[in-house]
């Protein structure tokens, strides 16, 4: 079955409201195994709405269309869809009755116009709106389906996760399964390069990469009858690719990031984190502590973002300070040290370097950054020279040290425990 | 002139990824006074994008296209323009000589598909990409205009809002000048309620409010033949709004955000900052980072996210973390002034709370902040109840605790000035 998505009103037409509804929709549709080739947005009007209604039917057999369905004159979802099945809108009495009683009840007035609201397509099947005033409704014919939802996204979300799903569920017998595998180090054309033949020859399941803030995923996605016979189809696929991929690049399955690994590794091994951060600025901990579970984990990180809070906060000695400057391994070496001993932890990760524009002197340019790891088994430093030239390196180099440092991390926390 | 906004890639169909691209494109042409009656979504597939292009262009005149240039074979959106308008990819051998260069300099591997990115239309209007590999370009031909962005909103947003504005500019006889009110600690909904009469009346210049990440931005646009006429058109509208908000909740003009306020405002009054982050976790320190010019005025800040690390780290006494807890206003008090005196700066800020969705307690809830200020003047502690009982409430808490800690620290650098 085809479907597409058709998204009606004016303040989305305007880019006044970001249509998250269209994501939603297509996110639930995807999972149900229902393919979807078109979205549409159209403002509030009754001429081009029955032309896109039309065209989408044409082309598809189910069209989910949200917006248009409240009181206002200008709301006209219902009238043009009934009119395209052969339909009338009859009064929905015991709507009616259940809207009035609404509106005792909070004591609000019943404007005429909302009584628009209980008139429904003859013979459809109504969905209840527990979070607003305006039901949704399916209509079915001749092997079309149109489904209509209200627009404010906390009205249509549970009628989407609710009846509307066990609606199309019903008509359809194939569910997808996803397994989404984690890369760090590469860079989304040579993965292509690599996987290409997957990426293109496979059919069920499918392949696709996604580059992310410095990282990579790669998605693959079963159509089958059930969940179990999904994942017998990703399996081999997954193997193939951990074949093609066997330096530690893919650092973890089903992650949303490196930074959620972070957290869920370092839970599992029973290992601690504090950093230190220069350059990074608390964007380290800060994405780490994007995750529920990151209390179990980091203990602080002290964003020495001065040379003076460097020595004053994490003891950074000022002869290191004179003799090699913030920007060296000696530097990075001596954070990352004093942040996991100062903080008790039991891995320690420095940043210090030039996120430009300024900053660079003769010897450190731009791009030049030190990150260190720190255990009770010693210290790694790694150098980056991480500019592009680009007018956005100095989040760029920001973000890639980011994701360096945790990858370094992850790496320590593995050897750690296998000591 | 009339126009469509076609946006391609899978993943946009899937709903793995929301549309704000749509909505940006939409914003910028109406600004310029451009009609928009269309929005679509297709996948990654030539036959479905040929069509929806022709169907595009005869219903509109201008369409702008986002995604669909990259290095992948996939990537088919110059093609399929190019074709509509007879017009072949011809190798733009500067953009090449340009591309090697990149990836020389970050010692990457260049790809062959990588070279698909220079091969342009001919006699196209080459679009530069600061912020990635893969150019834009315009073509023009009988009437007929097709605007090609890259799809990651990172290199579209400066594209559309830099050469395309010029490019669409010229297409008009008017100029667009605008200026922006930086408003917090009002809802737009409350902001409507009380500047209604000018969004909805006033057409030149126009009123419209634009959510940020909790804060608000009014930006007021003129259309007039220049930008001194513009502006004389705008005064007086900024100055009614400004007689309407009149107890600090305009915190400046022009600014992207209240943290490159705080790097500006600082900076003027030549103070320090200090932060101590718990529930926040470096949020604070790296917004502020964001903005060059940061040095200036950010000492540091030692996110202290454990009891031990608050401790150890910033010395708050293990008394008051025993007597009272880490949630609570002596804490924040301490640590507001701990960071201060540790790191030498003139102000010092601490966040501490509970973000959820656990961690809460009987008597302490989750979305209980406490935010402290601390100058040689004296400490402020303001309690705050931050949650709404919603999915994101973890993401939201912190977000508005960073805010408003930005606000509060404007205000004492503003006061520690008039002293």
């Amino acid at each position: 079955m085809n479907a597409e998505i058709l998204c009606v009103g004016t303040e989305l037409l305007l880019g006044d409201v970001v249509n998250t509804n269209a994501a939603e929709v297509a996110k639930e549709l995807a999972a149900l195994g229902i393919n979807v080739y078109h979205h549409e947005v159209v403002g509030d009007n009754p001429k081009r709405l029955k032309e896109s209604l039309e065209l989408s039917f044409k082309r598809a057999d189910l069209v989910i269309l949200t917006g248009g369905l409240g009181p206002t004159y200008d709301d006209l979802t219902k009238e043009t869809v009934a009119a395209y099945f052969g339909k009338e809108l009859v009064m929905d009495e015991e709507y009616l009755k259940l809207l009035k009683g609404f509106f005792e009840k909070s004591k609000r007035k019943m404007t005429d116009n909302n009584i628009k609201q209980a008139m429904m397509p003859e013979d459809c099947l109504v969905l209840e709106n527990p979070m607003g005033t305006a039901p949704g409704c399916i209509l079915e014919k001749d092997g079309k389906i149109a489904i209509m939802m209200p627009g404010p996204p906390r009205e249509m979300l549970p009628m989407l996760q609710g009846p509307v799903r066990e609606f199309l569920k019903s008509k359809s017998d194939c569910i997808l399964t996803s397994r989404v595998l984690n890369v760090y180090g590469i860079g989304e054309s040579s993965i292509e390069a690599e996987l290409k033949d997957i990426m293109v020859n496979y059919k069920n399941p499918t392949l696709a990469p996604y580059a992310k803030t410095g990282e990579c995923q790669l998605r693959i996605t079963a159509r089958a009858k059930t969940e179990e016979e999904g994942m017998r189809l990703i399996e081999p696929v997954k193997k193939e690719i951990l074949q093609r991929f066997p330096n530690g690049e893919i650092y973890g399955e089903n992650y949303e990031s490196l930074f959620e690994a972070i957290v869920d590794c370092l839970c599992e091994n029973n290992h601690t984190l504090a950093c230190a951060e220069s350059l990074t600025g608390g964007l380290i901990s800060s994405r780490i502590v994007d995750y529920p579970g990151a209390s179990k984990v980091l203990m602080g990180s002290a964003v020495v973002y001065s040379n003076e809070a460097k020595n004053k906060l994490l003891g950074v000695s000022e002869d290191t300070l004179k003799k090699f400057g913030a920007v060296s391994k000696e530097c990075a070496a001596e954070m990352a040290e004093n942040a996991r001993k100062i903080m008790g932890a039991d891995i320690g990760l420095s940043t210090t370097g030039i996120a430009g524009p300024s900053g660079a002197t003769d010897k450190k340019p731009v791009g030049l950054v030190y990150i260190a790891v720190s255990t009770e088994k010693g210290t790694a430093v790694e150098q980056l020279h991480l500019a592009r030239g680009r007018k956005d390196d100095r989040e760029m180099i920001r973000n890639a040290s980011c994701c360096k440092g945790a990858f370094m991390v992850l790496k320590a926390s593995k050897q750690l425990k296998s000591f």
